[in-house]
């Protein structure tokens, strides 16, 4: 069985509020909660974690490292200058998924940029909170992968 | 009656202290004094808030959506890089006005662009400590605009 | 019963034999073949293209307008600077997602940007040939959303 | 008694016509008026020029420096580039406020940088006309601080 | 019967003496009596104005508001830099064509960009005096456009 | 009797259904026909190519040196990146005018360049269909001057 | 007797655990044990703080200000973008000397730039857990000159 | 006998009064004299004119062009952007020579770079009045040389 | 006995005709029949191509791999801006040497950089006809090279 | 027995006597006999040589290789642009100390990058002549380190 | 009496042969008697040094500080790069005049920018052999100046 | 006979020692003489050069205007920032082909441009020793095409 850590980073505990157009009208809880529901389909445990503060998401992704098997990470803004949050995914060895729920590559041309996705597995952007599911079958590609390695 | 918010960010708990060449010798405690007998002269009320935590200014911006009718934000650093902070201005719905002691635009290069001042109502720098009172007159202005159109 | 064009751009008929340090050890027909049988288990048609040449790419995309009901675009190298493969996106009513093998944001730095994600639905690159079935997954969502809309 | 100067720059007299979306529904004149009126108030006189030619305007701050205690100016699309208002700005020892109708930061790129904004005591954006009736208040807190200084 | 305004920024009072190899051996007054002769073959009026003041050439299209049906603008060297020239033509209702006598795009780099083609209707450029008479013709051709949609 | 080619770049075939809001409600054909008809008022021959690929439009300019008199080339999206199709244009000794339906100076800031007008006679864009008629009244215009020059 | 305060920026607490071929195999606590066994042969007190909060770094400046004669600072990937740090050691009067493990120069260029270093004493950089060293001895040296100067 | 034309841009009427640490103390008239003086000396005549209009300028030049046998020009701020000002110094066939009061190369990046300098016969920068004088030897030495080369 | 690749990209095929000033006055079959030459007395078979199509030369360089000992390569203008055909040349191991008729270093800027040389074995240009020719050389050094080391 | 190998760059023989607030009021004989001294009591040789000549810098680094244990670098002005240091550095297997009198990052802009630092083991800046000193202290702990690895 | 100090940088020892168009037909020894005959006429020394070593520039400059009272310096090529000749310029009390033989502002963009006009009295470019005279002519000016102070 | 000066630029001395990965295993003395003996086979003299002086290159290349045929040129590192030696080269006539032992497009960014292949007679690069003898080979077909040009 595997273990699925969520980070949600700065002001997505908005959604449904905030800039509906752009972000869609599901609440972040209605979010985690479809997510745990895909989670228990496949076998999987998942726990999701928020917070504007760039210092607990270091924290939360340090913290993962030895609890979870797999990060599916949102750095909302931060995608654009966190380059402590970048290192702090350096830093550990569980697989780490960035996602974003729009397309950053439609938006500001100072979204155009992430300097968090080249030490991540991947990106997925502009699916909504699908972009955050996909995440999920992705890892579950992986995960086989790797089983089929170690055989 | 309005409720007014105003929120300084970092190193804004130094002043006095801090070069006053460029910051002005008042405290903090003495700027958000003056603005509270000011607002009271115009029948609001007025909290204030200090943090050097970027998540913590983001929080506060979110929770005076629902309890202020107004927010005076001096950003200090972050609004030279706080794509954050910006999208949480983005995310609510309370007008907001940027305010500096200093002017940015004669300083270090680095500070003559505001990143977040694009979603702000409007921007006034450079009048030290009167900068935040004339955002609160500003704020009078707007409002008498809205009954008007309200009406 | 969906149709699906896959759309592979230059290069990608090396497969396989093109450097597998970073592309993978499957060729382009396993890969085309996995989708189809993915396809197929989603109750839909799947058609897959490959060619080297812009405008042959670009005759792809138009011609997909009328014949297909979602198309995934792996534009290779020209996802980095062919406005007229962009424009042909564009041009199109049908959905288009952008993916990639490898993980472009962790390569040379004139892979970081892409010229056609703007236009695009979304975009998913990393998971070697599982970003294709990824976009596969994506387009089952945004389906399943589009009946929900029309009810 | 003060002097107050305000100085309008290019196309300032196409107010109420322009773009009202940006620039509002109030006519140069109507706005001079209410200036005018506010300065009675305060116990001030107040004169207004407008003009399109970089020079003329040159030249009025160049003249006001011996009749006038305070200018404020609103130097249209020379912000942008105008050296040589910037270097009369610099000569002169009345101090200037700059202001801006429009939130300048919320438009186009090229309009995020001023080039006078760095001799001029602060600036004001994004009030419609109120930016300058915000000037005139901040000059009465600078007036009032210059009067304790001299006691 | 239409009225033609064409508005020749600065240098071109020099045309026949400057650099012929550039701008041709044309003086300005020839040019203007050839558009002269044009337009009263298409039955229209046509005044010319030149001016090397920035000023002045705002001042006319401002006036060209009201007592013109189109401008034809060559705005010389200002097209580089003048965005006070640029929101002049943004602040006025008349349809403006941005003609240029040289191919600038085939000359010194800081020729490239124009900051005022982005508000006007379409630029000819690299004609010679015919430049101006394809303005006159694409006049000529929007007119017609605008009667049918009248219908 | 002049022969012209009319050379269409990528995207073009799309007229009509694509983006009419930019492009027009003309389809390819429409325009064509109507060019065909406008060069037989002039007494001339029109042929009218369009191509996605950009090896195509090369081979095209490159036979039309020694078959055609004049070539109206619209580069479509290649105008912004194509240094082939500038080398093939230098590489001939037939005139080119550049043109382009829309007003390329007030889209997307990719567009405000072209690679191509350095080496061509000149450049019209901005009106439409229109755009063509004028290059060919340009030529009208080169012709009878070329004529003069001849005696 | 002297008072020395090391602050650990972000994802210094994974030291030893994190990319040990840059950043060495010790573990903070090592590192902090080594340094205070070195301030002790110094006959001086050392407390060491991490934190991978933005934030609660700048709050542990502040109070250093009024605690500690010196600061040896690490501040991690913050190093190139928080200005708002910089502002913090700005702020106080406690000299600062900026250290890094390994050789930022010899890294991802992102890394070559320090937004700090210009209001540090000085940076010492590429030495592992000898930088800190390195920085104590310096301090060493700058409080012997003081000590010569007062007298 | 030659006839000189020496043309003072903007801000220089403010010589005396303004920023006298950079500019120096002599006045605009003073300087005038002076140099009508040396050109005395030298058998010359010498008209001065000095304007705060970047289209009045541009006129001198126009009309110096059968006046005058020399022209000495200091641009002032106009140097750094007015390629009107170099458009009308390129139309003429009077020898020009820039000069600056002050050492642009040491004051604001800005400053550092003229766009008309190109088109100039040569700079002179930094020494003050004597600028001006150094400009008119400049000129006697052209002379001499084209007496030479006559010859 | 090694078959060598010549492989010439767009507008190389009007060689003889096209700017004889910067790429000679040789038909593009006449430098083909002095390499075959050449290649005879070398003991080496030599076939060459020319396309103006990116795809057609992409496909050529693939085909290469398993018929072809080495590919000389002029990519044209191709050179600056196609990352496909750069891919194209990393995806093969048959050694690829780019070369150049013209001294591209000395030409337009945009000419000074090749996108494609980082993958090449090595760059020869400015030569005329005759850069091909060292080519040629080249690879017989490599070869004996190889030849040595296999020993 | 270690041998250390000092080498000071362009204008460091004019120390005591140059901008002595920048660079200190020692002489460079006062600061190679402070460091010979030092490097008596660690029981090592220590030589030192300056140059204003980047060549004989040059070959002062190569000389070094086979005669030295450790270099410590000043390369002055150098530091910023002088690829053939960096090369010589590279070049050879002695360690290499970089340090700086001043605080480079609080100066001039183009100081503040250092064109060697990136092949260098380390970087010491700011601490005046003590910069030296630290860095001989840097390799008493690298060649401890050095033995312990021997072991 | 004074003594001056002329100081010629790389390539200057070729006058005469060197691209006459663009630095004359005299020769470096024919500059230099012109030169020490105006010296004499105005009662002054003057001696003359040529080097294409950056090193010797810089000794010589050093070496000035005490033996001139004036140095004319003509960087050559040095001037838009050596910021190690900039230092030996600010590291002396000797005045500098920076002198160039052709105009750079309308040569190569790269000879546009001086890094050593930043740190000498002034700037003179474009007049051949009598940029150096006129040099001499600035010293009289700058002396007599001086004398006027003193007294 | 021709005469042929290879001149080798800063720390070429240290091949055979120095990054042989990059550079290769064979010594500056073994490549001169491969040449030597190259040399011999054509029938020529050739004296090769060696220094890490960027003065004594300069001279080097002034010298050889008069006693050689033709310059090999290998600027090393000076390649990326050395204008004098540009200037050097571009004041003789004797012509000059600029070499390289590694591919320098396929290094560090800063080695993908060079300064002086813009006034040499071409380029070669990525070879090693090679480089060298395809230069040789170079200059004996552009002597025989002088031969054939001089008949």
């Amino acid at each position: 069985m595997k273990k699925i850590y969520v980070i949600h980073g700065p002001n997505l505990n908005r959604l449904g509020n905030r800039e509906p157009d752009i972000y869609g009208h599901l609440t972040l809880e209605q979010i985690n909660q479809q997510l745990q529901e895909k989670a228990t389909t496949l076998g999987w445990e998942l726990d999701a974690f928020q917070s504007n503060h760039e210092g607990k998401l270091i924290d939360a992704i340090h913290e993962a490292d030895t609890h979870y098997d797999a990060i599916i990470l949102n750095p909302g803004a931060y995608t654009h200058y966190s380059y402590a949050l970048r290192d702090a995914v350096a830093s550990i060895t569980v697989p780490v998924i960035e996602v974003h729920l729009s397309n950053i590559h439609a938006r500001d041309s100072f979204r155009h940029h992430s300097v968090i996705a080249g030490v991540a597995k991947g990106q997925i952007s502009g699916f909504g909170s699908a972009s955050y599911e996909l995440a999920l079958l992705a890892f579950q590609q992986l995960f086989a992968l790797e089983e089929i390695e170690r055989m």
